[in-house]
């Protein structure tokens, strides 16, 4: 017998894996969380039927959420994950000894207990010291905090469903307002090859624009999202990521990588025309 | 009814293009060459059951396969291109009216003549005057050429059935004898995510850094490629692509690109550190 798990990336392409075993399946008052083991894949984490992660390419996904920012700005000591429930985001911060407290905002309790049990390769450093856990909405908790972050990253999925407010101009706003004055807020930011990701992309994108002065886009290849091809936004209100980026102080931190290094941190924002093209019409538009 | 192709990029890994419509099925003494037309990717070419080019997404392959070696050195007058038979590396060659003389060597006469009549997206500029045309074998016609190329572009299928030759120290040999003094040789060099086209890539490269004074590897992001993370190799006696590029020199010349531009000729070399951690194994091998 075979097994597969497919996903539609779009209404006419398909995405699938072989699986070994369905080692997990849980409904949440917020999404269905199913966890596979494979052969190629190792094991991967499916939520409302799409690939979140996997564990032979998540490192590529969770470095250059992390690595980008802490190497424009290896000041930053307080941190604000929104979302992010696997632990992988969480866990790339940690290696920095820099940090002295990273909250972590996850609506869904279960992802994480599902991670914790079933993928301790990213959820595995969840217990350290300076990360506080709270299971709530995270557009809710950052219309409430009082607190400034020197850094709000938002792993988020997709805008439908309970992720759907992490890409609403009053979220944006609140991020801006809860970080300080050298803030930093990198925010998943979809693709630009299908158009269906695309549109979500430039909504995302003029929104921010509009609140940060700095406001830039950045790409990595992974695998397992929708083309391959995916982006994260880099919005500040003073450090450039390039023009403040001083690549010897990060190589200084001893911090080893598989997928991010000193040089790929400015080839990700090397974009292709068509990309371009795509940013510098949402910016006319504005 | 649904009409879906399905290609099993690994043994565990199958990726699934929505059809509209079987334009074309053939099978030549090489290989059996389908086309297809589709909602999402258009006109699409199979031979032997991979995807070779989809009208969506030919555009970033043809930039990065003829523009960089094309910016590294724009006095390029001569080239050759070995395989490449859906027309699209030509159609990119065609566009510099600095090149007098393009030759390509296409094994299978049958997927040009599919291309004219099914891809004129691709195919539309193989009657330009400078073009000929040879329906050989890409090794046999290197291995008697008496030629002088100033470029080379192994624009091949993967490394089994009739692209086998197109990968062996031999033909690498003889590339190396037909180029000029200050040749370039690109190739197409797989992918560094799946193994099984990890290892393909790894051999081509060794083969290529014994012979050439100058290799390096470059990356793109191709959707309907197994991973969307795809390599070229650039191989030179004389030119480096990053230290003798000058990109005011090709912007100059007005050639308008979706995919390609002189920051992504520089950012594709920026490779992540798990590939270049595999290219540095390849050199230490030797």
């Amino acid at each position: 017998m075979e097994l597969w798990y497919s996903q539609l990336q779009t209404d006419n392409i398909k995405f699938s894996i072989k699986v070994k075993e369905h080692l997990y399946t849980g409904k949440s008052p917020y999404q269905q969380i199913d966890i596979f083991d494979s052969e190629e894949m190792g094991i991967f984490l499916i939520i409302d039927g799409i690939v979140m992660l996997t564990s032979k390419d998540e490192f590529i996904y969770h470095d250059m959420i992390v690595h980008v920012p802490l190497a424009t700005n290896p000041a930053i000591k307080k941190a604000l994950v929104i979302g992010g429930g696997d632990g992988g985001t969480v866990r790339e911060l940690t290696r920095y000894s820099s940090i002295e407290k990273i909250d972590m905002v996850e609506i869904d309790e279960m992802v994480v207990a599902a991670a914790k049990k079933f993928l301790p390769l990213t959820a595995g450093r969840l217990d350290d010291p300076r990360v506080s856990l709270y299971f709530e909405d995270g557009a809710e908790f950052l219309r409430n905090t009082k607190e400034k972050y020197d850094l709000i990253i938002v792993d988020s999925t997709d805008p439908i469903g309970p992720g759907e407010g992490l890409f609403t101009n009053e979220f944006y706003q609140n991020c801006y307002n809860a970080l300080t004055d050298d803030g930093i807020l990198v925010n998943q930011c979809e693709s630009p090859f299908y158009e269906k990701n695309a549109k979500e992309m430039r909504r995302a994108i003029s929104k921010i624009n509009r609140l940060f002065p700095i406001s830039e886009v950045y790409q990595y290849h992974m695998p397992t999202y929708p083309s391959g091809h995916w982006l994260f936004g880099f919005a500040s209100k003073k450090f450039h990521p390039l023009h403040d980026f001083r690549p010897e102080k990060w190589t200084e931190l001893g911090i080893e990588t598989k997928y991010y290094n000193t040089d790929v941190h400015r080839g990700a924002f090397m974009l292709p025309t068509y990309v371009r093209e795509q940013i510098s019409r949402v910016e006319k538009s504005e």
